[in-house]
């Protein structure tokens, strides 16, 4: 299928252009920056503004793909839930829908959020029988837009998929997440000092993420598919894992106070990707980890200018 | 206070610009077809096409407005209920609402509409108590959209208030809707066959309407305002009472099969509107269909090409 990704040299988008170009789809990558060239031939690159309507209407009828996996969002770490860029993002999304559906489009997988559910039960998150409550801007305007797409598609026979993403990590996974810092914390020799890292939290690597993204695509299935591992890991647990990998024993869990109003449990209930997109993860987390934790290390020393290495 | 209103050759928006005037506000009144000049000095009038992002943010950044009543929408009568259309409006929506904030907006009233409720229920419809449950893509857009508002408006302090309107009637209603297309049957001398007509609605002029609107900017209320009469009228009293002014006995009620699946009632709560907003209608529903009756027979006697008058 001639498949349209949006926000492709993203940390999601990225992964989702090699698994769609993995499975034979000819991919039309899209991105407001330039992407170096140096990659699979079935990747065709189109630099594009989905934040200004020109642009849209310009690729999408020109291109007219057939299928469209829609990454694109501003995912700015610590401001990204509350600004007002959520807004720009909901009508540059509800623009590029309306012009992919007039232009001949088939079948669409948008990027949903776990933040779209009510985080305060305990329970595995499902995608038919739990809360919808969002509590961030940025929930709410996916939730909308999802509430919009889903009674437009039953108008238009737009087959689509929303695909809501729990917690990726990865490579290309901005340095001011939880992940990428520690890693950073922990290759210096100080001490860690940490809350009880007691939440727990579903962890999915990125390049599995990408191809999750990708088999619902290419699957018939309709409406809401959590994304996520389905494995409940709690931070403690996970941050163990990686001090392990590096060696080091220097996180002092309990030295500092727990946040205040986190949600404690936030897990998807992945039976419908396992059993009706039947997709599971490649590699368990344990490996996802370090592979993360080796590849944020040679990274680093690969860095032209480090002054450390 | 210098306020835009979109929409404002409208049906709605056209009554709302002169009840803003009266009001003494500065009206900058914005459509797409250029507006005849013979109006009151306080209005200044501006074409731009709010589905052209370029428009929006050329009017928005040039006219600074402090105030904003956004009545602009898709409403082709028996189209726009599903049509896509209403997801250009939602994403133009979202843009001229962000960009009215960063140019120093300070208070929006948005025209909702009462099909963001759940209409299965026989009780009038209330702004806190009462399920939403739109049944149309145009009650769904505009439900999610002011989802995205309430949530955004708390980040941002920007003051807001969204007008559930009801069913408007009166001076300038597409002929294609139920009271124009009826004071035109009975302008012939034809018998008109009818359904039972039990179905009740809450019907307001759409002078008073305009009004309404107006006087809610004006208010300090935040959040949903239901803008009806609150009056429970059948369609059947309001069908005689237009034939009795027309001196018509000629319609037949129960000639024909009731429509199917349509709500049974569909009444506002307007005790916010009443009590809060402090606002009632300036005259009697029964007034006001006279009005519109006698309204609708000088603009046909008027007509040019009138040939049967």
């Amino acid at each position: 299928m001639r498949v349209l990704v949006t926000g492709a040299t993203g940390f999601i988008g990225s992964w989702v252009v090699q698994a769609l170009a993995q499975r034979n789809h000819s991919v039309i990558a899209t991105s407001r920056i330039e992407h170096s060239r140096d990659v699979d031939s079935e990747v065709e690159w189109r630099v594009a503004d989905l934040l200004n309507q020109r642009d849209i209407e310009d690729l999408v009828k020109r291109e007219r793909p057939e299928g469209l996996v829609h990454c694109a969002w501003d995912t700015a770490p610590g401001k990204y839930w509350n600004s007002s860029k959520n807004l720009n993002w909901a009508a540059a999304s509800l623009q590029l829908l309306e012009s992919f559906a007039a232009n001949g489009g088939q079948r669409v997988v948008i990027a949903g959020t776990s933040a779209e559910y009510c985080w305060r039960g305990m329970e595995p998150l499902n995608e038919t029988t739990s809360l919808l409550m969002p509590d961030s801007l940025y929930g709410v305007c996916k939730n909308s837009l999802r509430q919009i797409v889903e009674r437009w598609a039953s108008e238009t026979k737009l087959s689509w998929a929303w695909g809501r993403i729990f917690c990726p990590f990865g490579p290309g996974e901005k340095p001011e997440r939880l992940i990428p810092r520690l890693l950073a914390q922990l290759s210096t020799g100080d001490t860690i000092p940490f809350d009880s890292g007691q939440l727990i939290r579903d962890f999915l690597s990125v390049e599995d993420l990408g191809d999750a993204l990708a088999a619902v695509l290419d699957s018939n299935v309709e409406g809401c598919v959590n994304i996520g591992s389905g494995v409940e890991l709690s931070i403690r647990d996970m941050v163990t894992q990686l001090a392990v990998q590096s060696q080091s024993d220097r996180v002092k869990f309990g030295a500092i106070p727990d946040p205040i109003g986190q949600p404690e449990r936030i897990v998807a209930d992945v039976q419908r990707l396992r059993y009706e997109v039947g997709w599971v993860p490649h590699k368990p987390l344990r490996v996802r980890l370090a592979e993360t934790a080796e590849c944020w290390r040679s990274t680093q020393s690969n860095r032209p200018n480090n002054i450390d290495s």
